[in-house]
């Protein structure tokens, strides 16, 4: 089912909306135009709205929040709601600061969020508007693994339904899910945390998958995730002798550039939960 | 004529002022200094004159523009002409919003910009206060190609002899003109458009490249857009298999950095219109 | 010595807080990652003490200050101070405008800095309160040489014991001390000064040195200089015939991810003055 989603955002390369952080920026736009989509970034709020409607996705990271961009967020988030374009949140940093988790919160209560991309401390926070997230890393005791697996998905599967939003909670194991579904995506590669900024890809591309597939924006948004800890994957095993995080963070977009649907068909390793 | 635009630049080494957007600031300050130019970038009003009145050139890119930096583009802008300066415009996006089409035209009617830099969209909605730009990319029925050249070179002289400025307008072809003479330049490589700021790039690297050449800011012109052209072509040929925009990016730079006077005066494509 | 400093870095993986340039700051998170600290950028007054007390560092950078992150700067030091967490300052530019110098000052005058992080130019202005930086790099007349040695080795010891921080004074030859004992560093390379950042990422891995080692603030200083210039000949000694500065900087963040507690012992060239 992946390789549709893939076609269809090369075929479509929509252009995407971020009102994203500084710090990995570059890379969210060099993503967008790896996987096929274009992206334009833009979070002033006097232009905020025009801007919005040009494109078919927005994507709202809140990495490097301040008073200036939180408006912008709002004003760029309505409309993209009242044009019925998929928006994504990512609630970087999340329960570090109340600034951070107050301002996601308030994002999700009044706007229709598409699709929430943390890691399981973040989306807790957003949740449960506390939690105690180390910065952008999730918390050890809380990361997605085998044993915190069942918990986690029942987690994700009443705030999804809760929230209406599509979840996708990463880490060593990834939860896509709805109010209904849930997959359980077991690609990527440990070497990514060791990057600045692959959480921040995978939100702005799974914007991009989800314009280019409307009708079905939870396999895109799995298509997102798989595709994204396959390119980890293979990144990894391109690495030689000398190379360390540096040279993964190009090879990781590299790979996004150079795949092709049906390698992501045969590459990802999901599972309905 | 070329060789000795990048002789002087390099022998020069001028510092250039960059008010830049956040998304490729990174790419401009490297590509600066793969040139031979040394960058700094602010835009903080309370310091912009300062800044400036230390640097050769400055360059004045709207990419991501806000209310706080409009105000320090007209500062440095002003202090570049009273100095004598040359000072290039990038409109970033010129057309996509009014914010962005207002601004791009209020600073070229209050200030004298010695060069604009855009792609054929972006430069349109500068002259007519309109256009339908797609974010930062060109339209594709205004693409500089072929069929559309003639027409181009009409509007680009005349815009050029209205503005004062000398036009740097970039696509699959590339025109460089003043108000008298115009130059069809053929280097480049489809990829570029693949990368997020090779235009960002450009941009700077032409401030550098006239604050080093002020004697003939047209060839200066034309020397940085072979330049980055011939460098797309030269990193487009050091591909590996696995190599996608991100590699691409870095081998840009690196051409530029290795590019010598000779080569670029060989491998520069251009014609007088 | 320097070995127990970087086993220490990686064993407590220290989360550091960064309010820093939009320039380089993918590169000092990155860098972060690449030497085993966590990076967090954030740089809105609402936030930025919460931020800071969950970190065991603070690295201020003012290169691309405004006039919302030096309050912001002021009240992250001011919690920093408060925990007893090392806060390195990067005066970026300092001597190139009045904010820079005046803000730099300020900030020295009201925090206590645990390491003052610059080139000879930007250091004078910080202790004199004028000077003549060009921009980001150092006078030439002043560059650290071999001549300009002794002299600079008398400037640092008085700085260090009137301002209580520990320098760091990188170029061609590196000296860092405190008030009483002074080392000369003589790794390196000269086209670490053909990259944006390198710098930067020096004054962010230093604060993760000093928050691992709190015992010896001095010996983390010399370990984090001697490692990002012994990193800088190792990535110059992978060049290719078509490498760079772009691949040259992603080569510098590599060799700090391999870099070995052994290696940095044995390669690491410092003597006391």
């Amino acid at each position: 089912m992946l390789k549709e989603m893939l076609k269809n955002l090369r075929e479509k390369a929509p252009l995407i909306h971020n009102i994203t952080n500084y710090v990995t920026v570059n890379d969210c736009a060099n993503v967008l135009l790896a996987c096929g989509a274009s992206p334009i970034m833009s979070d002033d709020p006097e232009e905020v709205e025009e801007i919005c409607a040009l494109c078919a996705g927005l994507n709202i990271n809140i990495g490097t929040l301040n008073r200036h961009s939180i408006p912008a967020m709002r004003l760029a988030g309505r409309k993209a709601n009242a044009l019925g374009r998929p928006l994504v949140l990512d609630p970087v940093g999340a329960g570090a600061s109340r600034l951070r988790t107050e301002c996601a919160r308030e994002l999700l209560q009044e706007l229709r969020i598409s699709l929430i991309r943390g890691n399981i401390s973040e989306v807790k926070s957003l949740a449960l508007g506390s939690g105690s997230t180390r910065g952008v890393d999730a918390d050890l005791a809380d990361q997605l693994r085998e044993e915190t697996l069942p918990q986690a998905l029942r987690f994700a599967r009443e705030f999804s339904r809760s929230s209406g939003a599509i979840l996708a909670i990463t880490g060593p194991i990834d939860i896509v899910c709805d109010g209904e579904r849930a997959f359980c995506i077991r690609n990527g590669h440990p070497l990514m945390s060791r990057i600045t900024g692959s959480g921040c890809q995978l939100s702005a591309m799974s914007a991009a998958f989800l314009a280019a597939n409307p009708e079905q924006p939870l396999e895109a948004a799995v298509a997102a995730v798989c595709a994204m800890g396959l390119c980890g994957e293979k990144a990894f095993s391109r690495m030689g002798p000398l190379d360390g995080n540096a040279s993964y963070r190009n090879y990781i977009i590299d790979a996004i550039y150079k795949l092709q649907p049906e390698e992501l068909e045969a590459g990802a390793r999901w599972e309905l939960a």
